[in-house]
């Protein structure tokens, strides 16, 4: 079975060293990738991240922007780093050597988002929430957790090593057919969200933790854009419904 | 065939940044590797390295030696990193991907080396000369050189992914069969210089290209312990024998 080339996404996520942003944005020079978004910089001076030597071109054309979802939002598919301690994960953790295989199993094709976290605090719950798989490089007990820049460039090594970089960004239509899209999920689950409060599913005290399963399962469906605007259709007709009913008492 | 794990040295030559000593300190905690070697480092300082969260050990454990052959005199094998502009290198480069199918196939066994040149110029000729193989990370054209860090903490993983690094250092008694180590090999290589010299092959102009490519010769005769003692003593005898017919004249 031959490996898809996909159109990968490099997403760190409040990076808090702008050598870190730099180095990163070195590794995926190194190894043929191209993009790059920073969720909520710390740093204001991100951009002159000095370490970004032979990278000007990936950080010129890197975006920060104020949110995960609008990093991912257009990308069917979003594997998470961890450094795999983080329990109650819920989804199963990928050792980076078996990405490529799991990628080609689910014959990803494509965009593609991976998210790295904060260097202290690596990515939350809620962020792992979008993730359709996480994986953690195997280190060893000695070391647990890896440095940012380093961590980049040990994943960017083996995407390509194992041909999973498009070398030129694929121009894509989108078919009825294809994967839905990060904020394809992210309205449909909102939509849900509302009519679970509505209907008083959800109670206070474990409403965000409800919230993040709910998010899991939804991204678990495996929707394609056709059934998202199927379902998001059922969902709007029900918020309707409920809205008549409680108008009416 | 399998894999037989090595006991891996890792030798930065000349860094210039304590930084980077750091952080390939951290990379080799974070594979299991436990050695490292520092040639010459620029900076004295280099033992408060700031990024190496968690690589206490290896960073504490590290030796700073003057030579090059200090650093790798005890190892049979040594394999050179460089991004691969280099000309005239005269041996074969691997692609990093295809290192473990090499030491697999050369059924390498015991300690090994793996070197870093500067950050700024790579390893030397000179430097080059004692390696029985060089590996370079596949970059691309965007980017071809990888900040140091980082091209320890891609090479550490693909030798741990592929079952390259020993958990625990073996212990090793050495047979007359084994491969020569690399100050045994010297021993020699600087016996047949002083041959060379007293007959006069070696001209002063040539002199230091004609070394580089004599040790390089005497490196792909693999020579075991035993040669390495059989021709050492066959200099030592024609250097007698020299000496002998200098005093006549």
């Amino acid at each position: 079975m031959k490996m898809l080339p996909l159109d990968w996404r490099v997403v760190l996520v409040r990076p808090r060293n702008p050598l870190n942003i730099g180095a990163a944005a070195r590794a995926l020079a190194n190894f043929g990738l191209h993009e790059m978004f920073v969720v909520s910089p710390f740093d204001p001076v991100w951009r002159e991240a000095r370490s970004a030597v032979g990278a000007e071109r990936v950080l010129k054309s890197a975006q920060a922007v104020p949110t995960l979802l609008e990093a991912i939002g257009d990308t069917p598919l979003v594997v998470g780093t961890t450094a795999g301690s983080r329990r109650n994960l819920e989804r199963d953790l990928l050792s980076l050597p078996d990405l490529p295989a799991w990628l080609q199993a689910r014959k990803a094709r494509g965009r593609a988002a991976l998210l790295f976290g904060s260097e202290k605090t690596g990515l939350s719950n809620e962020h792992l929430s979008y993730c359709h798989a996480l994986v953690r490089i195997p280190t060893g007990v000695d070391c647990l957790s890896m440095n940012l820049g380093q961590a980049v460039a040990v994943c960017a090594y083996e995407l390509a090593r194992s041909g999973a970089v498009a070398v030129r960004p694929p121009q894509l239509t989108t078919h009825q057919s294809d994967p839905s899209d990060l904020q394809t999920n992210e309205h449909v689950f909102e939509r849900a969200a509302r009519v679970l409060d509505k209907v008083g599913y959800l109670k206070p005290k474990s409403r965000k933790p409800t919230l993040i399963k709910l998010r899991r399962l939804l991204l678990d469906l495996g929707l394609t854009q056709s059934d998202a605007r199927v379902l998001g259709g059922i969902l709007a007709q029900i918020e309707w419904g409920l809205r008549l009913r409680n108008d009416d008492l």
